[in-house]
């Protein structure tokens, strides 16, 4: 029988128990997440009968880039530095949804925003050298967040990630966020 | 608790029975599935153990325009007919994979080969008088497929569909096909 078994969904969920302290969780925009004292990671699309520890289930996968020009690639592949090093002992999840206006926009009006007019990918650029980080997509599954970001960093460099997510939250791009949870996390 | 309970995917399974009946299913490039009678479509990720009946099972889910600029978008919406038209009684479900390589590519050398070079769009566009039309996403969820388009039209239009298929498989675009089954279906 031909049908894959893993589905490629991770998810992230609050817990009483789990590898990451849940450090504090400040609701930017819209409605809060009941609050966890632990977060957990599963390569796997867990469903709450499966976890009936868990306070709130957020799930969603890796892709391909689907804004980054190849000059930005490029750059990107040169300075990125990999998940799981050793010092980057604080990490952030910062789920985000997006309006529907803005998901009704064409693949160049919706990079216009994300690059041309906010500067994301420029802007961010020079933060590569202390966080490092990973999009994964969540609207496509019908979650109530479209992005899940996660990043690590050395607890010195928060105030660098402080910083980055300032700038990002001044941007044209940020008009069209309608959630936003800023999750922070220690192992 | 929060969590969502329905994942947005959709399955496509290959069975004894069901609403379409296969009429043929021919492998274009690389591996071909498992024969089967009938075509059954779900709306949620089924899984094997689920489905003893199932040949073979695709998923995917739709999203967003990931390629189409505002003018096409337009002219898109303007002309694109609704799936489940009385008359389209014909549909092909038509599995396709594309290379590591292409899936390497940054976001706007994807978009070139897409349209710039292959004119994906503008070549499709006169043929949306007669095929309805729905893509659905795979390679996020680990699929062996990336794409699994679904088309819906008249029988008397066949030989329209056929010519569409035949412009496509010339283009820049196929080069980069890895895998490709066209399953024609009867209801």
């Amino acid at each position: 029988m031909e049908s894959t078994t893993n589905t490629g969904i991770i998810s992230f969920f609050g817990a009483e128990q789990g590898p990451w302290k849940i450090a504090s969780m400040q609701t930017l925009i819209g409605a809060p997440l009941p609050e966890a004292n632990c977060l957990n990671i599963q390569q796997s699309a867990i469903t709450p009968d499966q976890n009936s520890d868990a306070k709130w289930i957020l799930r969603g996968f890796i892709s391909n880039l689907r804004y980054t020009h190849r000059s930005e690639k490029t750059m990107l592949d040169a300075h990125s530095k990999p998940l799981g090093r050793a010092a980057y002992h604080a990490a952030a999840l910062i789920p985000i949804q997006k309006s529907k206006e803005c998901w009704n926009l064409a693949q160049d009006e919706r990079r216009r925003i994300f690059e041309e007019d906010s500067k994301h990918i420029q802007q961010s650029a020079e933060y590569l050298q202390y966080i490092s980080r990973q999009l994964h997509h969540s609207r496509d599954l019908g979650e109530a967040f479209d992005f899940l970001t996660w990043f690590e960093f050395a607890p010195e460099h928060t105030e660098k990630f402080d910083a980055l997510c300032a700038i990002l939250r001044k941007t044209e791009e940020w008009q069209y966020v309608t959630r936003e949870i800023d999750i922070r996390l220690l192992k």
